[in-house]
C-alpha cells in the first residue's frame, strides 16, 4: 500500500486545478481518480482531460471509498463546506492557499481536519521555490549574519480583467485584493525565513481595477524577532515576484520572472538568486536547481497522508499567514499599527 | 563678470566638505576663495589642500568681500546659526541635506533666505543622479503609464562603527538615524517624481548600532496623487541604493552601486536602470550616460547666484522631504499614520 500513488479527487475545476492537475501527472505519488465541479460541462471536459471520474455532486465524491484525499481549488469564500464535509468522510484535504477568507473560517477548518484526524495542507508554494529554500539555508548557515531587514513584492495586473461575474471582484470573497491573493504567499514565506509576525502596519489603495477590491496595498510588518519586513503588492502592474535578505554580513537578492510562475517545473531555471558580501559591489550568482513547487506540495501531502506527518505548511501556518492579511486590512482602514494577536482574537 | 567663477568658502570641514571641494575642482564655474572650521587644524590643512584662505572665525569669512556663497556641511543641528548669519551677511548659502534637524530650524533657514534676498540650495542630489533623471523623463513621456507605486532603498552599515563623540549617535542631532541621513534622499526624489505626499507610516528599530538612533526603518508614503510608495533604510547592511517604479505599462528597476555613491564623477557609469514591459520577461537596460551629481548641484547654485533664479531644491523642497522624516519618526513612536500637515503644524 505505502508504494501505491495516493488517490486524489479535485474539487472547484477553474484554471488553478488545471494548474495542480498537471502537477500531479509529473509525479508517481499521486493519481487523480474523481473530480466535482457544481459546473457539469466543466467536470465532464476535466474527467475527460484528466482521465478520472466525474462525480454527479460532492457528496458522491466525498463517499467514494477510493478517493483518499480532496485538493480543493474552489473560490477563497467557499472552501469552508467542502473542506468540513470532505474531513468528516475521513477524506484528507489539500486546500489552495488563502486557507479561507476569514480568521473564523480558517480555525474552523484547522479544527474541523484535527478532530476529523485527516491531514490539512494549504497551498503556500512560494517557500518552496528553489531561492526562498536557499535563503533559509544561507540564513541556517549564517552567512548572512545577523538578520536586519527583508522586502518583498508580488504583484500582476490581473484586477484590470476583472468582470463582476468573478468572485475576486468581490471585497467579501476576496478581502484585501491582492493582499489575500498574492501578498499571503510572502506572508507565509517570511514566517519561514523569519519567524512569526507581532504586529503590521498597512496602506491600500484602489486606483484602476473596476472591482470593488484594492488593487494597491503595501504592508510593513514587524516580526517577533525584532526586525522589520515589507511586503508590496499590487494587482495593476507587470508581473513581479521578488525576496530580498538583509543580513549585517551580506545582502540575498531573489527574483522570480512571473511569467513562469504557474509553471512550477520550469520556474526555478527562470528565478535568480544572488548575494552581495559587505563592502563588496558583486552581485554573486548562487546555483539553484530546478525543482517543481506544486508537485513537491502535493507530495509532501501524500507522504503526510501515508505516514501520518504533519505537513511544513497546515492549518496553523496558513492561519498566520492570513492573519497579517487581515491586520493589513484592519490597520490601511483604521490607520494604525495593528498586533496580530487583535486579528486572532477576532 | 558673468563669466567669472563663482567665489565660493567652504564651512564645517569634515568629510563631506572635501566630497563637494572635489567637485568643485571639477568644474569652471564655482572657485573655493575661504574655509572655516572651529578647528584650527582642520581649517589650515583644508586651506593648504584647496589653495584658499583659512578664515580665523565665522565673522571674518561673512564679511569677507570676496565671497560670494558658502558651502555648508556642518553637523545637521548646526545648519541654522551658520546659515543666518551668512544671509545677514548677503552671502548665498548651499547647504546639505537634511536642511536642518528640524521642521522649525527649516522654517527659519527658509525664510531668514528669502528676507535676506539671498539664494538657499540644498544638496539632494540623488534626483540628479542618471537613473533618477531618466526615470522623470520616461514617465513624463508616458511610456511606464499611469503609476502604481514605487519601492525604494537607502541603506549602508555607518551606524555600526559610530562612537559617542559622533554627532550622528545622538537622537537630538540626529533624529530617525538612516531615516534623516538616507531615506530623506529619496523623499525628495519620490515628491520630484510623484508630487507631494499627504501622509507616512512608518517602523523603526534599534537592532545593531551602540548608538541611541534606530538603525532599521521603513516607511510607506500616501502620495496626493493617489500612489503608495515605500522606502527602506538601513544602517546596519551592505550599501544598497535603489527606485523601482511600478506603472500600468511597464515596471522600471533602478539600481546603484553604493561604494560609488561619494564618487559622483563615475557614480553614473556604476547604475542601472533597466525596463520591463507589461507581459515581457525581459528587463531592457536603458542607456544612462554619466552626469555628476554633486558637481551640478553646485553648478546649479551658482547659475542661481549669478541669474538670480531659484534652484530645483531650495527652503520650501527640502523642508518638504524633511517633514516626510518627521512624520515618519512620529508614526514610529505612535502607531499611526501622520498627515505630512500635522507635522507642518508643529
Amino acid at each position: 500500500m505505502a508504494d501505491q500513488p495516493v488517490r486524489v479527487a479535485c474539487v472547484g475545476l477553474g484554471r488553478w486545478a488545471k494548474t495542480l492537475a498537471e502537477a500531479v501527472g509529473r509525479s508517481e505519488q499521486l493519481k487523480i481518480v474523481s473530480c466535482y465541479s457544481r459546473s457539469e460541462k466543466n467536470r465532464e471536459a476535466f474527467s475527460h482531460q484528466y482521465g478520472c471520474r466525474a462525480a454527479k455532486n460532492y457528496a458522491e465524491l466525498t463517499d467514494d471509498p477510493e478517493v483518499e484525499g480532496v485538493l480543493i481549488t474552489t473560490p477563497n469564500d467557499a472552501h469552508t463546506a467542502p473542506v468540513l464535509e470532505a474531513a468528516e468522510k475521513g477524506k484528507h484535504v489539500y486546500v489552495d492557499k488563502p486557507i479561507a477568507h476569514t480568521i473564523a473560517d480558517a480555525l474552523k477548518i484547522d479544527r474541523g481536519c484535527r478532530e476529523a484526524g485527516v491531514v490539512l495542507a494549504v497551498g503556500h508554494s512560494a517557500r518552496r521555490l528553489k531561492g526562498s529554500r536557499k535563503i533559509k539555508e544561507i540564513i541556517d548557515q549564517g552567512a548572512v549574519g545577523k538578520l536586519v531587514m527583508a522586502e518583498c513584492n508580488f504583484s500582476n495586473d490581473r484586477s484590470l480583467e476583472l468582470t463582476p461575474d468573478k468572485w475576486r471582484w468581490y471585497k467579501d470573497k476576496s478581502p484585501g485584493g491582492p493582499l489575500i491573493q498574492l501578498a499571503v504567499h510572502h506572508a507565509d514565506t517570511l514566517h519561514y525565513l523569519f519567524g512569526p509576525v507581532r504586529a503590521v502596519t498597512a496602506m491600500t489603495k484602489r486606483l484602476y481595477t473596476p472591482a470593488e477590491i484594492e488593487d494597491v496595498t503595501m504592508t510593513l510588518l514587524e516580526m517577533e524577532s525584532g526586525q522589520l519586513c515589507y511586503v508590496g503588492s499590487n494587482w495593476a502592474s507587470q508581473g513581479t515576484f521578488y525576496t530580498y535578505v538583509y543580513g549585517m554580513d551580506a545582502n540575498l537578492f531573489f527574483t522570480v520572472d512571473f511569467n513562469f510562475w504557474h509553471r512550477s517545473e520550469v520556474v526555478d531555471q527562470h528565478s535568480r538568486l544572488e548575494i552581495q558580501y559587505r563592502g563588496s559591489s558583486e552581485h554573486k550568482p548562487i546555483a539553484l536547481g530546478q525543482g517543481d513547487m506544486f508537485r513537491e506540495e502535493l507530495e509532501e501531502f501524500a507522504q503526510c497522508i501515508r505516514s501520518k506527518k504533519q505537513p511544513e505548511v497546515g492549518g496553523p501556518e496558513a492561519t498566520a499567514a492570513l492573519a497579517v492579511v487581515y491586520a493589513a486590512i484592519r490597520s490601511a482602514e483604521t490607520g494604525r499599527t495593528v498586533a496580530i494577536r487583535e486579528v486572532m482574537e477576532g
